[in-house]
Protein backbone atom coordinates (compact mmCIF):
# COMPACT_ATOMS: atom_id res chain seq x y z
CA UNK A 1 0.00 0.00 0.00
CA UNK A 2 1.77 3.71 -1.02
CA UNK A 3 1.17 5.75 1.52
CA UNK A 4 2.91 8.51 0.11
CA UNK A 5 5.56 10.01 -1.91
CA UNK A 6 9.03 11.44 -0.76
CA UNK A 7 11.52 13.84 -2.84
CA UNK A 8 14.64 13.22 -1.85
CA UNK A 9 17.01 16.25 -3.10
CA UNK A 10 20.58 16.41 -3.11
CA UNK A 11 21.87 20.08 -4.20
CA UNK A 12 25.40 19.94 -5.00
CA UNK A 13 28.48 22.88 -5.63
CA UNK A 14 26.25 25.37 -3.87
CA UNK A 15 27.69 28.81 -2.35
CA UNK A 16 29.11 28.04 1.48
CA UNK A 17 27.66 31.57 2.58
CA UNK A 18 24.45 31.07 1.61
CA UNK A 19 24.17 27.22 3.34
CA UNK A 20 24.99 28.95 6.36
CA UNK A 21 22.67 31.60 6.42
CA UNK A 22 19.22 30.32 8.10
CA UNK A 23 17.22 33.17 6.43
CA UNK A 24 17.82 31.67 2.90
CA UNK A 25 16.84 28.12 3.61
CA UNK A 26 13.90 29.59 5.32
CA UNK A 27 12.88 31.43 2.48
CA UNK A 28 13.28 27.98 0.27
CA UNK A 29 10.78 26.66 3.20
CA UNK A 30 8.20 29.62 2.64
CA UNK A 31 8.40 29.12 -1.25
CA UNK A 32 7.74 25.11 -1.60
CA UNK A 33 4.90 25.81 1.37
CA UNK A 34 3.58 28.11 -0.24
CA UNK A 35 3.45 26.87 -3.62
CA UNK A 36 2.21 23.38 -2.88
CA UNK A 37 -0.22 25.06 -0.80
CA UNK A 38 1.08 22.45 2.18
CA UNK A 39 -0.42 23.25 5.99
CA UNK A 40 2.90 23.92 8.91
CA UNK A 41 2.00 22.23 12.04
CA UNK A 42 5.37 23.38 13.82
CA UNK A 43 8.73 24.26 12.50
CA UNK A 44 11.73 24.37 14.28
CA UNK A 45 15.59 25.41 12.86
CA UNK A 46 19.16 25.35 14.21
CA UNK A 47 22.04 26.90 13.07
CA UNK A 48 25.64 24.77 14.06
CA UNK A 49 28.07 26.85 15.52
CA UNK A 50 30.57 28.96 13.75
CA UNK A 51 31.20 27.98 10.00
CA UNK A 52 28.59 24.98 10.41
CA UNK A 53 25.37 24.46 8.30
CA UNK A 54 21.49 25.24 9.03
CA UNK A 55 19.04 22.30 9.71
CA UNK A 56 15.53 22.97 9.44
CA UNK A 57 12.60 20.53 9.95
CA UNK A 58 9.08 21.56 9.19
CA UNK A 59 5.81 18.77 10.54
CA UNK A 60 2.96 19.49 7.88
CA UNK A 61 -0.77 17.94 7.66
CA UNK A 62 0.87 16.25 4.71
CA UNK A 63 3.85 14.49 6.53
CA UNK A 64 7.40 16.40 6.38
CA UNK A 65 9.91 18.89 4.87
CA UNK A 66 13.83 18.91 5.90
CA UNK A 67 16.72 19.98 5.19
CA UNK A 68 20.54 19.91 5.93
CA UNK A 69 23.24 22.37 4.47
CA UNK A 70 26.77 21.18 4.93
CA UNK A 71 28.74 24.20 4.08
CA UNK A 72 32.03 22.45 4.47
CA UNK A 73 31.30 20.54 1.37
CA UNK A 74 29.02 22.96 -0.67
CA UNK A 75 25.97 20.57 -0.07
CA UNK A 76 22.71 20.50 0.87
CA UNK A 77 19.89 17.41 1.28
CA UNK A 78 16.19 17.68 1.70
CA UNK A 79 13.14 15.72 1.80
CA UNK A 80 9.76 16.48 1.29
CA UNK A 81 7.23 13.83 2.33
CA UNK A 82 3.65 14.46 1.42
CA UNK A 83 0.72 11.72 1.89
CA UNK A 84 -1.41 13.63 -0.53
CA UNK A 85 -1.05 14.45 -4.43
CA UNK A 86 0.97 16.76 -4.60
CA UNK A 87 2.19 18.90 -8.31
CA UNK A 88 6.14 19.06 -8.45
CA UNK A 89 8.06 21.70 -7.33
CA UNK A 90 11.07 23.27 -9.50
CA UNK A 91 14.00 22.15 -6.84
CA UNK A 92 16.38 22.74 -9.81
CA UNK A 93 15.48 26.05 -10.90
CA UNK A 94 14.82 27.21 -7.06
CA UNK A 95 17.90 26.00 -5.57
CA UNK A 96 20.22 27.41 -8.59
CA UNK A 97 18.95 30.38 -7.72
CA UNK A 98 18.73 30.75 -3.67
CA UNK A 99 22.17 28.61 -3.47
CA UNK A 100 23.60 28.74 -6.60
CA UNK A 101 23.31 24.95 -6.44
CA UNK A 102 25.92 23.93 -9.81
CA UNK A 103 23.98 20.40 -9.27
CA UNK A 104 20.22 19.35 -8.09
CA UNK A 105 19.49 15.95 -8.47
CA UNK A 106 15.89 14.56 -7.17
CA UNK A 107 14.78 11.21 -6.36
CA UNK A 108 10.97 10.38 -5.46
CA UNK A 109 10.53 7.32 -3.86
CA UNK A 110 6.92 5.74 -2.70
CA UNK A 111 6.25 4.89 0.45
CA UNK A 112 4.65 2.37 2.42
CA UNK A 113 5.32 -0.69 0.53
CA UNK A 114 8.38 -2.93 0.80
CA UNK A 115 8.37 -2.96 -3.05
CA UNK A 116 9.62 1.03 -2.43
CA UNK A 117 9.84 2.71 -6.22
CA UNK A 118 12.60 4.83 -6.88
CA UNK A 119 12.61 7.19 -9.72
CA UNK A 120 15.98 9.65 -9.92
CA UNK A 121 16.66 12.56 -11.97
CA UNK A 122 19.45 14.90 -11.97
CA UNK A 123 19.75 18.24 -13.65
CA UNK A 124 21.03 19.20 -16.44
CA UNK A 125 22.47 15.33 -17.37
CA UNK A 126 18.46 14.46 -17.74
CA UNK A 127 19.03 10.82 -17.51
CA UNK A 128 17.00 8.52 -15.73
CA UNK A 129 16.65 5.23 -14.54
CA UNK A 130 14.41 3.37 -11.96
CA UNK A 131 15.61 0.96 -9.44
CA UNK A 132 15.79 -0.40 -6.35
CA UNK A 133 12.21 -2.83 -6.96
CA UNK A 134 13.28 -5.95 -4.85
CA UNK B 1 30.09 13.52 -1.60
CA UNK B 2 28.26 11.47 0.63
CA UNK B 3 27.30 13.48 3.99
CA UNK B 4 24.81 11.34 5.61
CA UNK B 5 22.65 8.12 5.56
CA UNK B 6 19.67 7.75 5.81
CA UNK B 7 17.35 4.83 6.50
CA UNK B 8 14.07 4.33 5.13
CA UNK B 9 11.50 2.04 7.03
CA UNK B 10 8.06 0.66 6.02
CA UNK B 11 6.49 -1.59 8.41
CA UNK B 12 2.78 -2.86 7.14
CA UNK B 13 -0.13 -4.85 8.73
CA UNK B 14 0.97 -3.22 11.93
CA UNK B 15 -2.05 -2.78 14.75
CA UNK B 16 -3.99 0.26 14.21
CA UNK B 17 -4.52 0.94 18.21
CA UNK B 18 -0.63 0.67 18.34
CA UNK B 19 -0.57 3.15 15.29
CA UNK B 20 -2.83 5.77 17.03
CA UNK B 21 -0.97 5.72 20.21
CA UNK B 22 1.63 8.23 20.48
CA UNK B 23 3.17 6.80 23.68
CA UNK B 24 4.01 3.77 21.39
CA UNK B 25 5.90 5.81 19.01
CA UNK B 26 7.53 7.91 21.51
CA UNK B 27 8.83 4.96 23.34
CA UNK B 28 10.18 4.20 19.48
CA UNK B 29 12.01 6.88 19.13
CA UNK B 30 13.30 6.80 22.42
CA UNK B 31 14.62 3.66 21.96
CA UNK B 32 16.29 4.73 18.50
CA UNK B 33 18.26 7.79 20.21
CA UNK B 34 19.31 5.57 23.42
CA UNK B 35 20.67 2.55 21.35
CA UNK B 36 22.55 5.19 18.74
CA UNK B 37 23.03 7.69 21.40
CA UNK B 38 21.87 10.21 18.98
CA UNK B 39 21.27 13.96 20.68
CA UNK B 40 18.06 15.48 20.12
CA UNK B 41 17.84 19.04 19.39
CA UNK B 42 14.10 19.26 19.53
CA UNK B 43 11.23 16.95 18.98
CA UNK B 44 7.22 17.42 18.18
CA UNK B 45 4.64 14.93 18.00
CA UNK B 46 1.13 15.51 16.51
CA UNK B 47 -1.86 12.90 16.85
CA UNK B 48 -4.47 13.58 14.12
CA UNK B 49 -7.96 13.69 14.93
CA UNK B 50 -10.52 11.05 15.87
CA UNK B 51 -9.20 7.09 14.32
CA UNK B 52 -6.56 9.35 12.38
CA UNK B 53 -2.35 8.71 12.76
CA UNK B 54 0.57 10.07 14.57
CA UNK B 55 3.38 12.29 13.39
CA UNK B 56 6.74 12.37 15.16
CA UNK B 57 9.80 14.54 13.88
CA UNK B 58 13.19 14.66 16.69
CA UNK B 59 15.76 17.31 15.23
CA UNK B 60 19.13 15.69 16.02
CA UNK B 61 22.85 17.04 16.06
CA UNK B 62 23.36 13.85 13.81
CA UNK B 63 20.57 15.05 11.53
CA UNK B 64 16.89 13.70 12.17
CA UNK B 65 14.43 10.80 12.95
CA UNK B 66 10.92 10.80 11.71
CA UNK B 67 8.11 8.71 11.48
CA UNK B 68 4.64 8.89 10.06
CA UNK B 69 1.46 6.56 10.76
CA UNK B 70 -1.60 5.07 9.06
CA UNK B 71 -4.07 3.12 10.89
CA UNK B 72 -6.38 3.11 8.60
CA UNK B 73 -3.65 0.99 6.23
CA UNK B 74 -2.42 -0.37 9.46
CA UNK B 75 1.23 0.85 8.29
CA UNK B 76 4.27 3.11 9.45
CA UNK B 77 6.84 4.78 7.71
CA UNK B 78 10.23 6.06 9.84
CA UNK B 79 13.01 7.85 8.53
CA UNK B 80 16.13 8.06 10.03
CA UNK B 81 19.01 10.07 8.39
CA UNK B 82 22.53 10.77 10.19
CA UNK B 83 25.86 12.63 9.41
CA UNK B 84 27.82 10.13 11.23
CA UNK B 85 28.14 6.65 11.45
CA UNK B 86 26.00 4.86 13.15
CA UNK B 87 25.69 1.32 14.18
CA UNK B 88 22.05 -0.46 12.76
CA UNK B 89 19.32 -0.34 14.71
CA UNK B 90 17.20 -3.70 14.54
CA UNK B 91 14.00 -1.99 13.22
CA UNK B 92 12.54 -5.39 12.33
CA UNK B 93 12.56 -6.83 15.51
CA UNK B 94 11.62 -3.59 17.49
CA UNK B 95 8.93 -3.12 14.83
CA UNK B 96 7.09 -6.36 15.21
CA UNK B 97 7.69 -6.04 19.16
CA UNK B 98 5.91 -2.50 19.30
CA UNK B 99 3.65 -2.11 16.74
CA UNK B 100 3.05 -5.74 16.02
CA UNK B 101 4.30 -5.26 12.13
CA UNK B 102 4.21 -7.85 9.66
CA UNK B 103 6.67 -6.71 7.34
CA UNK B 104 9.49 -4.52 7.95
CA UNK B 105 11.25 -3.26 4.84
CA UNK B 106 14.67 -1.11 5.12
CA UNK B 107 16.28 0.99 2.71
CA UNK B 108 19.40 2.39 2.51
CA UNK B 109 20.65 5.92 1.35
CA UNK B 110 23.80 7.35 0.76
CA UNK B 111 22.82 11.33 1.06
CA UNK B 112 24.36 14.38 -1.02
CA UNK B 113 25.75 12.76 -3.98
CA UNK B 114 23.98 12.45 -7.27
CA UNK B 115 24.58 8.85 -7.79
CA UNK B 116 22.49 7.73 -4.69
CA UNK B 117 23.15 4.48 -3.99
CA UNK B 118 19.89 2.32 -2.90
CA UNK B 119 20.12 -0.72 -0.62
CA UNK B 120 16.81 -2.73 0.43
CA UNK B 121 15.82 -5.38 2.62
CA UNK B 122 12.76 -6.60 3.55
CA UNK B 123 12.20 -9.03 6.28
CA UNK B 124 11.49 -12.63 6.44
CA UNK B 125 12.28 -12.85 2.77
CA UNK B 126 16.00 -11.74 3.12
CA UNK B 127 16.00 -10.61 -0.89
CA UNK B 128 18.29 -7.86 -1.59
CA UNK B 129 18.72 -5.24 -4.31
CA UNK B 130 20.34 -2.73 -5.03
CA UNK B 131 19.71 -0.29 -7.60
CA UNK B 132 18.93 3.59 -8.48
CA UNK B 133 22.35 4.03 -9.77
CA UNK B 134 22.42 6.58 -12.25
Amino acid sequence: MIVGTEWLIEAEQCNAEKLRDEGVLRSVFARVIADLGLKVIGEKWHKFDGEGGVTGMAMLTESHLTCHTYPEHGAATFNLYCCRTRPEWDWESELRICLNASSVSITVVNRGSANLNFESEISNLRSQSAGGDI
